[in-house]
């Protein structure tokens, strides 16, 4: 039998234990991968409602509009689902940095071979 | 105090409670998003020595060498980690379509405003 939440054009998103599905967010002008987070289902109305990308924040456990103290929102340019529907694709274009270290992307350091890490400029 | 996962260059994965930490997986050369799956330490070791992307399969509770079935394996091309090493994003080349369902990337569905699905060709 098939499955519908991998052929279907129905968003049903497989959300975890918790309500969550996994939200990658990339840059829509440069590809780079800006971050990882995660949304629930309120995270995800609100993002494809209003175009402002929202997530839930497990540490502070709420809703979280990304850039809301920072100013540096992420403005939605397309979304797209996995076969399983447990996670999204966000493709944005961001008003600042990503990172909450100022960094543009959170993903600043490259992992070698020995488990040695080192930053990209 | 400074976090030292967030500044440091060591590799510290936070992993989750169960032992795992996401993994984004991008195509070195389009940088399209291929795939997100999880790494627990032996998965994240295995890829780091082999250059052959390895996961640990939460449905199959078992180390997945992806391709191992179907040969479309993911060679490593260069690896980096997040801010608070919960996440690693992955840059690979794909032997095959990664998707089971032989898309080349498990997102193959754009998302609309209204919650309706399109496949991408």
């Amino acid at each position: 039998m098939a499955d519908l939440r991998e052929t279907g054009l129905a968003l049903d998103p497989k959300y975890d234990a918790n309500g969550l599905v996994t939200a990658v967010v990339t840059d829509a002008a440069s590809g780079a991968l800006l971050m990882v987070a995660h949304m629930n289902a309120e995270a995800l109305a609100l993002t494809l409602a209003s175009g402002d990308v929202h997530f839930w924040s497990r540490s502070r456990a709420r809703l979280w509009k990304k850039g809301e103290t920072s100013g540096h929102v992420l403005n939605l340019v397309e979304m797209r689902v996995d076969c399983d529907q447990d996670a999204l694709w966000v493709i944005a274009t961001p008003a600042g940095p990503t990172c909450h270290t100022g960094a543009p992307s959170c993903f600043y350091r490259r992992v070698s071979a020995d488990g040695a890490l080192e930053r990209i400029a």
